[in-house]
């Protein structure tokens, strides 16, 4: 599957809104894992990794980030700032999170629970893969 | 199972601070569905209702609100406003959140897919089934 932007549903409400996400349903794979950032100091970057055979899908729950995504020949840039959207990065890219605004809470759904082995720390590791 | 707080994982890190959880290990079911609240109103309330058999895991991602449950015989209040911290509601209990703080998130884990026959939405036909 693809890098892609996924519109979710979104139930408004003057009380909140509500967005929802069922695995297999809205995203491509089963929810393993949930992570969140929070206490972001605004402009803050993050990430720097890239994942071998986890599939990842980033929402900007609260406040905005920007997702910076490289495949090893292809660099694209994602600003996410509302809560009824989120990225679909599959395996073996290179990911990095910018420009956090204060308060921002980035919120990531994963298809398999965590594993060190699973990571790429080092970006010349991540391009000698993306070759073989 | 019981209700009860659960403190989940924090990694701690200048540039913002990391959660996760991960089905059948922090909480104890599989995550089926992801849902959160947001652009609530400060002072605003929701909820409202029993599920039948979907339990939940119900966390501050952002700011504050209270959660009220209600298992028919007892009332529990609980102030969510640490991200690091989720309460458990098994099914059969009925909820309401109260006091949101201004841009909080509210995020739910679900241990099944949504379906409104799952749903309790009066308080005099879940207190019915509790009798039963």
């Amino acid at each position: 599957e693809d890098i892609r932007l996924i519109e979710l549903p979104k139930i408004p409400d003057p009380r909140g809104n509500l967005t929802f996400i069922e695995g297999r349903r809205h995203i491509p794979f089963d929810i393993q894992r949930v992570f969140y950032l929070y206490d972001v100091p605004g402009g803050e970057s993050r990430g720097g990794h890239a994942l071998k055979t986890t599939e990842q899908f980033i929402i900007a729950a609260s406040g905005s980030f920007s997702v910076v995504l490289d495949s090893g020949t292809t660099r694209q840039r994602f600003v996410l700032n509302r809560s009824y959207y989120g990225l679909y990065v599959p395996p073996m890219i290179w990911r990095e999170l910018e420009d956090f605004s204060s308060g921002a809470v980035c919120l990531v759904l994963a298809s398999a629970p965590y594993s060190e082995a699973d990571y790429y720390r080092e970006y010349a590791d991540f391009k000698q893969a993306i070759k073989r």
